[in-house]
């Protein structure tokens, strides 16, 4: 390599060192917002976060920068490049173009325009209004409209959106998926609802906040969490985040008459940071130390919040913990009860309490309607309408009002249509790498049994999660499991567990 | 005002508020390092630190700051600068010339070199061997006495130090006002020595440490520290650290088995808090949210630290309270007997351990070192002798090794020669800003008696806190006091307390 390439290199590692040290400190700002900032942080907090962001942006659009991306990526030469160095190059030149693309004006404006949005949506939905959000959503809509036709696309302009969140994933490819979900599990959906339904009060009683804290720490350190590399705090929306290299914290929330809120945030939060803490080490100066795609950090999330923690075999260890930390609460409870209350499944009007099966139908509903906005098909004010129809057509129920309805993601507020199908790719991927898992790792719902986690932990650690963003989510799930991405295990995994419940 | 200078002075503003931004990421990354981060998030939060910290050095010491400075600062013209205006540039204009008048170079072999001396230091004291440590402060002094020549100074090179901490304050001022304070504190030390030693064993006892956490919570509560503009959480070395305009937060260290050392680390910390909450809103954004010098916020925060919650009337008011924490420990303890526990005077080693009387050797013995190394009149080499032989002279004990002697402070290793004097001027201003208080509320003491402590901060926000670095630690002493610095006000302070305590 000439001593030009590698000044070259050089120059552009020494750009990426300081996206890395301003998002640190990003991230680590917005934890601290979180978590433990005092109230009168909030609003000087928030001007700095959005100074260090811009300066992210400014490198990561800069002059050098498409310089160095120019010369060390152009295409009638060949370097010699590591492949680590070209697919950095490759992801970052990406990134270049997407903020590009769009003048620097309307990207100002698309923030101004979604903060404000974000505000008026938090009080729209407090008033169960949706005409209060309406005009804001509309000018959401029309601004992503204008983004996906300079961005392009090949088919379908919401193409355009996935390519953030899912890269390679197109309309084409999701339809046919989520139709085949659609038939497979409408029949589920109804077959459960002629059984009888799950009581599970003894989730609801008291449970003591630091005997929660107690058993929350005590499980995600038998996954195999790092506690020296990260942390778990209380906050009101759970979530995880990277810090640094070493520091992959996570938040889970405590509520005094719920068991399963804190219980399952921590598990899926801790499946996002078990991620994070076993990427290779080499890919962080390099900007590669992030998931493959949102599909495949909600797979892993998943598997540990319900095709582990909502198992059967889980349980069977676990349960005798669990009474040791709440003995008065759980005294009458058998194991099996409990295994069937944390599963009980029945149609409902809020996503995120949903279960594992009528789950994806609030994520089919959602993707259905912003394709159609983003294709133009639908309007902005015909959406309760189109939601509540669609909510009775696959659940059965109706929202009754817009709050319980249409207004009650954050999600369309802040511009992120096109991040939805991920959660539900999520659960498919994670059904299928877990399908593939039992074919080489046999033993695995024994040794959940008895309590040992780790094995199950390697087998991701090795198939998924070193390999950070330097393979795709395509690539993965092929060479992980043999074959394209494949509803069919999902749908397997969700009847055998119908058997098991409602039997 | 013409538009050009407008233009100016926002573009100054933006600048400034990089540095805010870039400062207020910097402070919380280093507060979250010594409060709350797991150990691998430490080795790439430093370097971190250290992107972020050269940005700031770059925006200070930039082309564009220089021509900002040097347009508004030209001295031909009258640009009806508003005086908060003129401030914050004269301010810059200082650190801008003390930044340049390093070579770049220079600048970067001292941050390389403290940072090992730093190291070196502490395996040095844990084997107290200062030959180890030896060989990197004399490279510390030499760098240092190149740094004063390029600074410049009038009289004596150590002014050149002095002036990073306590501007304006010369080796002139303070030879004469240590020698004041040596010869009217010495026949002290002697009476006291002469006395019966005070016992305060109760103080040892084993004090539950979330009680601790909860009685310290309310004493600064009482003090009027805003817990919406801060917290209070556990460390290894008690600091107040300035995260932004509505953050200022402060750290203690919570021991088993000694109720004081969070005591008073927190009242002393909640003093610099309460400094910094203060201020007026308008100085922030000019950089002028700071305190007037290292004396001056010392000065606050052994106010509460000593002359409050070291006083009698104090623990009139809080004795009871802190019984009701701790009950079974202080059962047969009078408060008489607390009070003079906690004030107990004794010659000793170690500086941070030291009462309000002998404190003032400590500082005086290191005064006077430091000066003769910069002057080059004493060699590195010959340092552990010449403290031992101050030791014996000002309190008459010897350090039995290096480690209770010249090795104890971390100050020499990090480059901050100079600092030590404003911990012993901060006892100064305190006395004298309370004699003045004593004047103008009259009742003070009476208010304290009664666990009235807001009329008290209310003095001190009107006459200190409020005016952050806009009046220099002279024009704030004698606008207050209407008299220049006046070490007697310490003396009579001490006198009485010796009286208090030991008739």
């Amino acid at each position: 390599m000439s001593n030009l390439v590698q000044e070259k290199i050089d120059a552009y590692k020494k750009l990426l060192q300081k996206i890395i040290a301003y998002e640190e400190a990003i991230n680590l700002m917005d934890w601290d917002l979180k978590t433990v900032a005092p109230k009168h942080s909030i609003e000087a907090r928030s001007e700095t976060i959005g100074v260090l962001s811009s300066e992210v942006f400014k490198i990561s659009t800069s002059k050098e920068m498409e310089e160095l991306l120019t010369f060390l990526l152009s295409s009638d030469k060949d370097y010699n490049l590591e492949p680590i160095v070209r697919r950095s190059l490759e992801e970052q030149k990406k990134e270049f173009d997407r903020y590009k693309r769009i003048p620097a004006d309307k990207h100002q404006e698309f923030v101004v325009l979604t903060t404000k949005a974000n505000n008026i949506w938090e009080e729209a939905k407090d008033a169960a209004d949706f005409k209060l959000f309406q005009p804001y959503l509309q000018q959401v809509v029309q601004m992503l409209q204008e983004f996906t036709e300079l961005w392009g696309y090949k088919e379908h302009p919401y193409d355009a959106l996935l390519e953030m969140y899912e890269p390679g994933m197109t309309v084409k490819q999701l339809d046919i998926i989520f139709q085949g979900l659609k038939e497979a599990l409408i029949p589920l959906v109804q077959e459960v609802a002629e059984k009888k339904a799950i009581i599970g009060d003894f989730l609801r009683l008291d449970y003591d906040l630091s005997k929660q804290k107690e058993l929350n720490e005590f499980l995600v350190d038998q996954m195999g969490y790092d506690f020296q590399a990260g942390r778990l705090d209380p906050t009101v929306h759970p979530f995880q985040t990277t810090i640094n290299r070493g520091d992959k914290r996570i938040t889970t929330k405590y509520v005094h008459n719920d068991l399963t809120v804190s219980l399952f945030s921590t598990l899926h939060e801790a499946g996002h940071a078990i991620y994070e803490q076993s990427m290779d080490s080499q890919l962080d100066e390099w900007l590669l130390a992030e998931g493959a795609s949102m599909g495949i950090h909600e797979s892993q999330s998943l598997f540990w919040e319900n095709i582990v923690g909502r198992s059967s075999e889980y349980w069977d260890y676990y349960y005798q913990k669990l009474i040791s930390y709440f003995p008065e609460q759980l005294k009458t409870v058998t194991k099996d009860e409990f295994y069937r209350a944390i599963n009980a499944m029945k149609a409902s009007f809020i996503r995120i309490e949903a279960d594992e099966l009528t789950y994806h139908f609030h994520i089919i509903l959602r993707y259905e309607l912003e394709k159609e906005l983003i294709a133009g098909n639908i309007q902005v004010k015909d959406l309760p309408k189109a939601w509540n129809d669609k909510m009775k057509e696959y659940l059965g129920v109706v929202p009754e009002n817009d709050a319980q309805g249409v207004l009650q993601d954050m999600h369309w507020s802040d511009g992120s249509l096109g991040y939805f199908p991920s959660y539900s790719l999520g659960y498919l991927y994670a059904a299928q790498f877990t399908h593939q898992m039992g074919k080489e790792l046999p033993e695995w719902k024994e040794q959940i049994k008895k309590g040992n986690l780790i094995s199950i932990k390697e087998w991701y650690n090795e198939k998924i999660h070193r390999h950070g963003r330097c393979k795709t989510t395509n690539e993965l799930v092929k060479e992980v499991t043999g074959e394209e991405l494949n509803p069919d295990y999902l749908t397997a995994y969700l009847k055998e567990k119908i058997n098991q419940l409602y039997q």
